[in-house]
């Protein structure tokens, strides 16, 4: 690089754009810092002519969400050109540094794949990949957890624990974007030595009494958000500011916890068959979906990553298009992945207008697959035996020790099948899996479930078969660029829709309880995790349709997303956004299906409303239809609540055989 | 005819099929009857070997239906093939009788459109036709108003009136699939001498006190269903067989009766400002759709034909693929009409997969014009008049009356608008009539709305926006053939799916309430007319997205037609059915929007199901599955019952802002 710069006598500028975003309030946006410098450097126009375009162009921009937006800007703007500095380049090379590899230091070495094809493209150098570097993958599938070899290390600061301050709630770890957070309990005795700087502490609960707790950051994939700290509810008696986490400059502290993550990854996952699957036992699962480049502070993938860690070593996802799907099996390098023992989730995508029925034809597949197995299975009692035949038919799978039953009696199967050597015995190896309980996921947004998506998704509620849904609801179309949806609420401006929505949003939620056949239930992780924990496992439990709806905050909403558990506890409290689960279990018991999880409006929804950018720019623009806007929003939330209360007192049993 | 049979040297055979049918039970169904004869005069095989096959093919079609309908229809091939009469061709021709005009006798000249297009393809000859006999329609319009000139005159039996038992309550013409029974009042001292078979008799409401009341029938438009008798409350006290109407022999009749029906066709309507909009008012409007090509008993049609006396002299209709789009655009004739004075619907026929939102684009597209021509008049206020302008943009038009000022107006303002001869003042001119509330209508089948365009439904529904939706709900694809929709009800076969369908079918309607801004009712005319009546009436009249679901009974339900009412009404006793009205008006008003129009259940649905050919030929096949799935629709019943009742106890007001 620097023989480059000699080569071609280019000139370097250095500006510290980050620290000159924080201090004028403008958080990690550098976009504005950077055009500054780009128009004073190249003397495409009078540096003075440039700035005072681009400060019009600010005004222009940004005069719709007030003075305040405006002024940061400008002196982004001015701080920019004058911080700047020219780095001087020798007349000729000087260093002994060498460019590092593309792919992180993982203490282990890469397969030949991310080695030949990975490590091209995240160089940047895909377009010299030839076709014979694909042709290990003829069957068009992709290697999965490669995500992990591209250590983009951006966070400025990273999280430091207190053990001393930490009650191993495990929340940490559950609201994290990017799986960069981990906790898990370990042995301590049967364990390698850990790192000098490897901090542990003897776990609190019962269930696995005597063990070491961790809480350990991946330095390198975290991105600095904060929500970890944001989230913690654990705060020093005596030093209120300080919680059991807390971020810290993180460019001293990389390397020691590079080193100690790497020994916490080196850790034996906690027994899934003893794992309890609530808030706090869901973080000791392994994340099968790490590091995605979903954006700091996203609001998406803690849900993503809850069910990879719940259902990731048994799950299909048919994943709609959009921010999911871009984070979810973009190139060059893939967040999905398996365990240690190769488990994890098949995953594909489909278009906007078609993913529900594309994961619809996934659950009727592995059925047919399902039912192939167990009729071969059948013909060959004979050969394998009965006992053997009769536990696979008759095994219950209801929970992580079931299905681990099952799959070591599938393991013994196999071995018998072996011995048989028919063609029939061999088919039914192939098969074998399939009698292992699968789950389907269909994943998408809110403009594909509302919207795009919304006949298929329809029409997969309605044929009652066992498909999970989780809709990930910014209300808006992020991946785009934010256009409205039907799930936009009233008072929200969109892009083409500046003005704020004048009808109400679309009940998705309450649209599909009228099947009755279906689980459904809305969720705000950041305001009642343990509702959001509780309405995964029972969705997946349900042997028919189930659909989660999940409020995600995004950077559509216009606001610093470490705020978004806030906001989401705003959106409860106000009745925006009232949680709740839909149980036809509980029909059938002769309760009320309809379980409301949160309770009466503690809040105003303005107030919730004045905090995102979404909502203000509508009142900046015209305050009077704001209003106007916000008392309507404020009237339906109260009646949506006041509805939800009633209907949460109807009983009506639900006809058995629809299950 | 007889020159080719001569020339030809063709030899005729004639059977009485429609007496056969009667005879051994197939009602109207002539299809077995008529390719026994053909196979026993084809000599393609040797007819005892023909009649064989066919009787083979009767018992694999029908066989599940049970052994009553295979013997029917034995019969009937049987009866065919004895009681087919050769007619002897004489050597030349001997008859002085010509062949009829393909247009009807309507006393008056047919538009040169109608002499010179529409006759030619009622005669068979469409292909003959230049394209320049189409210059005249450019735009692409095509005449409405053509089906009186197809008189296809195929009724055996057509009613015939009593007015000494007929209560007057226009129950008859209300039920009538193809407007071809009429009810008027008229001025019998301002009317032209009437024709001597000519029958009408005082009318005993006080709305029209004085005048003469009658119900005619259209002897050659009427398909001979019964549904009017069936549908007739009034029975004779001496003789409860004999009703105040009755089906009677149809050829000796149908002179006098063109004569009579010329003669009323004559009659002025009575003033639309004075007829009430209830049931008895709705069939003194004139039906501006008439005629139709439907089935013979059709449950379909009396709705369309309803909205078009309700609404058709200004109504915009928006029209899916399916039955509706057949019998309401196919060629050559149209049973869309205008009045007298020229107003009438305008319809246009879109896809299954976008019809509502091509509704949604004529409702856009009204509102904009209409926009334009508010600000117009505003603009020409100086030189047109304050008073008019003022008197336009504020008029009411909350009923007929209004309405009918408002065109008065309209056509003052276009007087002095000739007089202004400005270029703004032509453009207002093409544009008043926008001034004028029109209504837009979406009509299609189930198909069309629970499956195929269910996702544009949901979001013309979700902007809150002034359309009128009109579900014409057969729970089956009819015209396609009898398909499963989502509509089609537990237990019933259809094609592709004989085995009765596992799950429930959707709740389109329920769905539909949880938007709030919606009116919404679910109907049945056979059961209920009233409510069908009042239903339309409020749909119309409330200024946000409205969705009627109304029961259609068909010919893929496999069951005499003239049975429909009596079906309808089992549905809703049973509870498969249940009348409901959602009025975002009433939660407003504080009163619990949904508003229950059906008592608590009063029959077995099993009972509605075995009158149904769909339902039991899932119980011939398999008893014991049919008797599973009839118990799990009872079950749905009474739970769908239980759900409503309570659901029609919640109050909640309604944002006053989405209207």
């Amino acid at each position: 690089m620097q023989q480059i710069l000699v080569d071609k006598h280019i000139r370097v500028y250095v500006v510290d754009a980050d620290h000159i975003a924080e201090e004028v309030g403008l958080g990690h946006t550098l976009g504005t810092i950077m055009q500054a410098c780009f128009f004073a450097l190249s003397n495409i126009l009078p540096r003075d002519v440039a700035i005072q375009h681009i400060k019009e162009s600010i005004q222009k921009s940004y005069g719709k969400r007030g003075e305040a937006v405006v002024k940061r800007n400008f002196s982004a703007v001015d701080l920019a050109v004058a911080r700047m500095v020219e780095i001087k380049v020798p007349a000729k090379v000087t260093t002994d540094r060498v460019r590092p590899s593309p792919l992180g230091d993982l203490g282990r070495k890469p397969s030949e794949f991310v080695e030949k094809v990975t490590s091209v493209m995240l160089a940047g150098r895909g377009e010299s990949l030839p076709v014979s570097a694909f042709l290990s993958r003829v069957d068009g599938t992709w290697p999965t957890g490669t995500a992990e070899w591209e250590k983009r290390s951006i966070a400025l600061s990273i999280p430091q624990w207190d053990p001393a301050v930490c009650i191993q709630c495990n929340k940490c770890a559950l609201i994290c974007p990017h799986a960069a957070i981990r906790t898990t309990v370990y042995q301590a005795e049967a364990a390698p030595k850990a790192p000098a700087g490897f901090v542990s502490t003897p776990y609190k609960g019962k269930d696995f009494a005597g063990q070491q707790y961790v809480v350990q950051v991946a330095p390198d994939d975290c991105t600095g958000c904060g929500l970890c700290v944001e989230f913690c509810p654990a705060k020093d008696k005596s030093n209120p500011r300080h919680k059991a986490i807390d971020m810290v400059e993180a460019e001293a502290r990389k390397p020691g916890e590079r080193t100690n993550y790497h020994y916490y990854l080196s850790l034996p996952p906690p027994d899934r068959k003893k794992v309890m699957l609530d808030v706090k036992g869901s973080q000791f699962l392994e994340p099968l979906f790490e590091y995605s480049g979903a954006c700091g502070g996203c609001g998406e993938t803690s849900y993503v990553k809850l069910l990879s860690q719940l259902f990731g070593d048994r799950a299909i996802i048919a994943n709609a298009t959009g921010c999911s799907s871009i984070y979810g099996g973009n190139l060059p390098t893939t967040p999905w992945r398996a365990n240690a023992q190769g488990r994890g989730p098949a995953w594909s995508n489909s278009l906007f207008e078609d993913n529900a029925e594309f994961g619809l034809g996934i659950r009727l597949a592995v059925d047919a697959l399902k039912g192939r197995a167990e009729r071969l299975l059948q013909s060959l009692a004979g050969q394998v035996g009965d006992d053997i035949v009769g536990s696979i038919l008759n095994a219950g799978q209801h929970d992580e020790a079931g299905i681990e039953e099952q799959r070591v009696r599938i393991v013994a199967l196999r071995e018998k099948l072996a011995s048989v050597g028919s063609p029939d015995s061999a088919t039914l190896s192939g098969l074998a899996d399939y009698l292992v309980r699968k789950c389907v996921w269909i994943v998408g947004g809110d403009g594909w479930a509302y919207d795009i998506g919304y006949g298929g998704l329809d029409h997969v509620i309605a044929t009652g078969l066992d498909v999970n849904i989780l809709v990930l609801d910014t209300a808006v179309y992020s991946n785009t660029g934010g256009q409205q949806s039907k799930a936009t609420p009233t008072g929200a401006s969109a892009k083409f829709a500046s003005s704020g929505k004048e009808v109400p949003a679309k009940d998705l939620a309450l649209l599909a309880t009228t099947y009755g056949n279906a689980y459904v239930a809305r969720l705000a992780v950041g305001a009642k995790d343990k509702q959001t924990v509780d309405a995964f496992r029972e969705a997946e439990s349900w042997h028919g349709p189930s659909l989660l709806i999940a409020y995600s905050h995004c950077i559509a909403h216009g606001y610093n997303l470490v705020k978004g558990p806030e906001q989401q506890r705003l959106a409860v409290d106000s009745g925006l956004w009232p949680l709740f689960r839909y149980d036809p279990r509980r029909a059938a018991k002769g309760e009320p299906p309809l379980q409301l999880d949160s309770g009466p409006a503690k809040a105003k929804v303005i107030d919730f409303m004045r905090n995102e950018g979404r909502f203000r720019s509508v009142e900046l623009a015209d305050a009077k239809r704001f209003a106007r806007l916000a008392q309507s929003a404020q009237n339906q939330a109260e009646q949506r609540m006041s509805y939800y209360q009633q209907l949460a007192g109807i009983r009506t049993s639900h006809p058995g055989d629809a299950e």
